[in-house]
């Protein structure tokens, strides 16, 4: 009964193996922290179909590209725009050298904690914090920066460093995509080059995948040695009708699935949902309170309004934080 | 003596097959257009150590960025920038819409064919014809007509395509690092949606990894369909200082190997080889008038002055293309 060469019994043991890892691979979810229900099941349908070789949805490696926006829909965005918190630590580490921001606004404000004067100050004031914490120094210096930030600041809420408050579900959306061989890009109002100090180790999207805001730099060449200079002016500003700007401008093909959450990403989900063939919209609704935040259509951060009207028009899937995942962030079980 | 079973020597067949593809493998070589030298032992040497688990010159694959000047590096550049005669048959073509341009220069100069008038219209005219050739429609739009203008034009030295004047060597070794796990990038001062049209079929770099000279977008919803117009405005000119910005803006991580040819690439190679670990910088220096030109320090198109100066101080290889390249062209032996 036992003719089997030596080799032909190896043969039959690694073939049975890869026949219960494929099995239990298929068994495994890749989607977790996602309950079941529309739109984890849309998504599903949705990579299974443009993977499918022959399949009239089919898409080659190439063209899976798949966009995300950053604040509310990766990781969290209140009570206020996780940068927005880092210009206002560094503006208080700088002050010591700018005796003048003591009675001069958007900064006196910040050392006051007033946060009706700093709402008061408007874009403008925005725009003068984040000049006077982001510009003025060579690009590898505030990366350092950002860095040490980073790992020091911690979330007034849940007493957690920033990097901490991504949600778990969007994490396994990038993973699904990529094993599905989708490139997978940021593409945010947030400051690029603040966002590519974590974004790699945070979401495993490496630099060269993040589109974002940007301030002018400018080459130097400094004892000898070249740096590129951050300058106190605007280059790019990615948001609403920019993303698709920017998409063009960075990526060059337009993405067949868009990930958002607020009016900000509208422009976006329009330009990625016309394009021809299969296409795939989501938006991220904040419905939560309990274990992250509750806000739509007023809100000044993250509001979504007009994108929540469109959703249905364009067949886009509006995730309901609440009942459509059952984790949020990784270390809340 | 035939004691083997059928699936053992199918193995051992299977076996001996491999064993003879690999050895014919490393056998062959990744540059046979390259005759043997300094330079192409310089490159293949970097190569080596940058790939060498263990090693001190060891660079992580994520790490491995190459940028590829694209005008005289990749493709030729004379005797006038491919792009700029596309500009030219451009203008010629939208001429009867525009009567106006009988008279009115640099437009004039380009229906009377003078040179003259056109060199003396500078840099002003030759942004005046880019303008009138390359904005006013959408993306979509402006890519047919590239695709067209490179499927029809032909060279007037060579009479082929303008696609067939790229460089055996240098497809030789965008391939060779790819096959090193490097990313290859074109980082030109040419227009990038000029550059994407063809780049993915011609050099194998896809959209996302061309990073050149932008016209500003505007996102605009035409009959409910979503499009980017090309406008008549500089967004960014990628050259010289700006090749090390537009680096940063796109890639957002310095790379460790440049090629180019001309002091527009001055910065981008002290950019690049300036980092840290191994780095690799070349130029390629026009010295064969028969097969291809002969032009540096005097030429107005690709001039090589102060960054052939430069060349030895940093350790640049500096390619004579007459000795180093057995083949220039693929359609020539």
């Amino acid at each position: 009964m036992h003719t089997r060469s030596p080799l032909t019994r190896t043969l039959l043991f690694v073939a049975t193996c890869s026949l219960i890892a494929s099995t239990s691979a298929r068994a495994e979810d890749p989607l977790p922290s996602w309950n079941d229900g529309p739109r984890k099941s849309a998504l599903v349908r949705f990579v299974s179909s443009v993977v499918e070789e022959g399949g009239t949805n089919y898409v080659s490696a190439a063209e899976r590209i798949a966009v995300f926006d950053n604040d509310g829909c990766l990781w969290a965005e209140q009570p206020v725009y996780f940068q927005l918190q880092f210009a206002i630590d560094r503006v208080k580490q700088l002050a010591v050298d700018h005796p003048e921001w003591k009675t001069e606004q958007p900064f006196k404000a910040v050392f006051d904690g007033d946060r009706k004067a700093l709402a008061a100050a408007g874009e403008e004031g925005v725009l003068k914090l984040v000049m006077a914490s982001h510009a003025g120094m060579t690009t590898e210096e505030f990366a350092a920066v950002v860095k040490d930030w980073l790992r020091t600041a911690k979330h007034p809420r849940f007493d957690r460093p920033y990097c901490e408050l991504v949600y778990q579900p969007m994490l396994e959306v990038l993973s699904y995509l990529r094993a599905n061989e989708f490139k997978t890009y940021i593409v945010s109002g947030g400051g690029v080059d603040f966002m590519r100090v974590f974004a790699e180790e945070v979401y495993g999207v490496p630099p060269e995948q993040v589109v974002g805001s940007s301030i002018a730099t400018k080459f130097e060449v400094r004892n000898g040695k070249p740096v590129l200079v951050r300058l106190a002016e605007i280059d790019f500003i990615n948001d609403k009708t920019g993303k698709p700007v920017g998409i063009h401008k960075f990526i060059g093909r337009r993405p067949i699935a868009a990930f958002g959450n607020s009016d900000g990403d509208l422009e976006m989900l329009q330009w990625t949902t016309a394009g021809q063939g299969a296409r795939f919209g989501m938006i991220v609704h904040h419905t939560d309170a309990q274990r992250e935040w509750a806000y739509d259509r007023q809100s000044h951060i993250g509001r979504l309004d007009k994108a929540l009207d469109e959703a249905e028009t364009h067949g886009w899937n509006v995730v309901d934080m609440k009942r459509d995942w059952n984790r949020v962030f990784s270390f809340a079980e």
